[in-house]
């Protein structure tokens, strides 16, 4: 059925990088090098736009299956209790209940996390919760959901740890892409694999408690195996990937997860939409709406009734849901927008593919016991809309506040040219769109719109709060020094750039994605 | 004179560092490892606070000894014409004047810069203009002064195209840098010597030409020599730095100065004081006070009167100036921007030392074709500043304006931040100061006050461009996201911290090296 729907989709390959507008990279290091199989789960093999992807949809129906397809596994121990801790060993122990399947949790010796993981049900009376390195020892398969700073600091111990055919799992990449900077590698003797869910955990966590009463609603996931000793390294990484919730889970590589992953969360995902927001609101401001005005305009229109439209309909209806004279405006703000956040955009790919975000990371990591991670959203711009929260009404009714054209040109350029520059890159296009998309509409501006921004950043790793205070920034003034001008200049679009968004293929897929999700309620309350 | 000066001045080396309140890096790499001597000029030694260092006075009485320390040397070859080529080429060529060593700029060819070289006064018909490599190839000594991205991409036809034992000179120790991180060195059979002015070229210009009538007028410079083949190294360097018009010259290595270079233009002099600039203006306007008022109070305040005081008698004087109520507000905005601007300047100086900065530079200027740097004034912020700059009366109305304690102390703080950060880092207190104090007040500052941001930043190299670009808008959300927050809430200032400030031992440095300086107005018209 999804093969099917997808295989009407896409144009002709060529129709499809024409439409692009670009050149793809000759080589593609970062797509999967051979096709995997299953003999517990249908793989399913579709075509996005000029690219062949295969895929497994999960969802509960599924969940009888996984005893047979981790055989040999006799605990699954989830090491950290950060974001992503708690709702995979939740979830994974839930839909795993009535194997003889163990999941227990591992954590550092007097760890503050040990009375939380408690409160969840993971006890050591009940020998689902230890000491971490003890767990991992004893483990068949170890989630290693630890933060990333953590793993820096961690590894040698883990890998002297694990037992041999351990499956090692991993929901980042990132360990590979430091690994690779301190020219080190994992053990030879263990399977590596990778499940990332996208989606932080606490929406991990919320979708598939959802799931219970909409069969198939949870945060879709890449996996990858990055070694694979036992044989068994795919079945158990699809296994992990349908336990913990996912609808639709596609395959990737470790090198192409770490980098999508990284950037994505530095740009539209995390710090963009922060940076973005901040200057729209003072740009509103600036030309003579009042507070909560200029915050409904720019926050509330991003978080409601954006996100709610291209979750379920795609980006380009939100163009396509406004009147002829604000398409108008709308082209005039994305045409604007979308070449000085593309050079940011690159900026950061670059910043991110050469290393330099995972060195930063292990550096700022050093430092936080004299400068820690500040809070950010003690600006004007955030306690405006706080004020605008309390005072808002119902969630739906601040959904239904309408779409300014100018911040609705505004967010889609950035969110096209993030599409643009993972399709340049050579990512896969299920990747693409799930980094700087679906994570985005179904995770986290949900987050962003019940609470604020620091609720959205800071529920995310540590990585991930660094890359949103350190890039944020970068798009605000990009935006301001370059965008605002020149709308306010109102100078011609560019017409080819805007033919090419409307053209775009991204837009049939992104369709054909929300008529596949379940019809669950994104909402945070 | 100046040794008998500064030997009164500094308190113990265990005072000094008490005062500090910080503990010195045991290892000190980036401190020169040897002394140096000098036949033609005189070599001072002073103590700055606990450290020893050698110096060298310039000035226009030196310019007779030059041929002598420049022996063997019969053409010198000035390569590029960026911000320093034109300022070292004019200065070096007048300072030689009567001699027979002949100065020669070399350029790409058909380079647009030919004209200007030309307009002054270097001509392919007098023989001091020619194409690159061949000016390359026939000087005995090759003052590099390309753009940092030019270096990366020529260097090894640089390398190739030197004469055994010519005298490669560096104004910058970016390349250094650069062949560290792709694991490469310079030729073995050349000198490699640094003379780095710690000013912006037009600024090297501007003061030379002042000492025309001031003996002593100029900017300072560091010096370091690499390599030393020919044994005439140090008096190359030496004679070089006094004849570019360096009136206080001292000792260094390429590694201090790469990093004390890249750094600091991150921070204090260029992208530092642009992001809190584009903070206070704001935080002004959103406290009620009318556009141009804000500007004044920001922009006014630290490019003309702080900028003037610092000049003439350090920065503890910006303080005692001050009203019994306005140092209480100077201290509360000092101890709230401290740390957050400290946090941003440690974190850049990990950038940089890591090499983090130099790849970003590397690799930005691959996308230039496609993304070039884009103009940096045209916000809000800058579009007042320049009304307020038309209407503002003399240069000596616009110093006169008061000075906001507040601004004052947030400026002061984010200044002592730096020099702080690079005392723990290991670097020599002549660096120091010059690195987060004299270029700021000196050369840089009064560009801003002249004519705006992008005339000060965009006059200087492209690494400094970039990178201000780069940290500005973090300094701007640190100060926007906890300094400003703590001011109003009137938190309790650290008595600690600024009883540092107050007894820090570089407030009695700068006193004497202002009373040393030749008293030309820097001002720019």
């Amino acid at each position: 059925m999804l093969a099917r729907l997808l295989r009407q989709m896409p144009p002709t390959a060529r129709a499809a990088r024409a439409a692009m507008g670009v050149r793809r990279l000759a080589a593609m290091p970062l797509h999967p090098q051979k096709k995997f199989a299953s003999k517990y789960f249908d793989v399913e093999e579709v075509m996005f736009a000029d690219q062949p992807e295969q895929i497994v949809r999960g969802g509960r129906t599924l969940f009888p299956k996984l005893p047979a397809a981790l055989e040999g596994v006799k605990q699954i121990g989830v090491i950290g209790w950060g974001s992503q801790g708690p709702a995979q060993a939740q979830n994974f122990r839930e839909s795993l209940e009535g194997s003889d399947i163990k999941v227990k949790v591992g954590l550092r010796e007097g760890s503050s996390s040990m009375k939380a993981a408690r409160a969840c049900g993971f006890t050591e009376e009940k020998g689902t919760l230890g000491e971490m390195y003890k767990v991992i020892s004893e483990s068949d398969m170890v989630l290693l959901l630890i933060s990333d700073a953590a793993c820096v600091e961690e590894y040698k111990n883990v890998f002297k740890a694990l037992k041999p055919r351990t499956t090692l799992g991993l929901s980042h990449g990132f360990l590979l892409g430091h690994l690779e900077s301190v020219h080190e590698q994992f053990p030879a003797d263990v399977d590596v694999v990778l499940c990332a869910p996208k989606g932080m955990g606490p929406s991990v966590r919320r979708l598939y408690e959802q799931g219970r009463e909409v069969n198939g609603s949870g945060i879709n996931a890449s996996f990858a195996v990055h070694q694979d000793v036992t044989g068994r390294a795919t079945e158990r990484a699809l296994a992990w990937a349908v336990g913990v919730g996912s609808p639709y889970i596609f395959q990737t590589t470790l090198n192409a997860e770490w980098r999508s992953d990284i950037f994505g969360e530095r740009c539209i995902l995390l710090g963009g939409v922060h940076g973005m927001i901040e200057s729209l609101f003072r740009y509103y401001e600036s030309h003579g709406m009042a507070a909560h005005e200029a915050f409904k305009t720019s926050g509330e229109v991003i978080t409601g009734p954006i996100t709610r439209t291209i979750s379920h309909d795609g980006i380009k209806a939100v163009h396509d849901n406004l009147s002829p004279a604000d398409r108008q405006i709308f082209k005039t703000a994305y045409c604007a927008s979308y070449t000085p956040s593309r050079s940011i955009i690159e900026e950061c790919y670059d910043s991110v593919s050469s290393g330099n975000e995972i060195r930063d990371v292990v550096m700022a990591a050093k430092r936080f016991d004299k400068y820690p991670m500040g809070c950010i959203d003690n600006t004007r711009t955030w306690k405006v809309g706080a004020e605008v929260r309390k005072a808002g009404g119902t969630p739906e009714q601040r959904k239904a506040v309408p779409v300014n054209p100018l911040t609705a040109g505004v967010y889609c350029a950035m969110m096209m040219a993030q599409i643009d520059c993972l399709y340049d890159r050579g990512h896969v296009y299920s990747e693409i769109v799930n980094e700087s998309v679906i994570e985005s509409v179904d995770s986290l501006n949900p987050y962003m719109h019940a609470r604020g921004v620091s609720y959205m950043v800071d529920n995310c790793s540590v990585t991930a709060r660094l890359g949103s205070r350190k890039w944020a920034p970068r798009f605000d003034y990009i935006l301001t020094e370059q965008a605002f001008p020149a709308i306010d200049a109102k100078a011609a679009p560019d017409e080819a750039l805007f033919q090419r968004f409307l053209a775009h293929p991204v837009h049939d897929m992104l369709k054909t994605c929300s008529s596949l999700r379940p019809s669950v309620d994104i909402s945070v309350s």
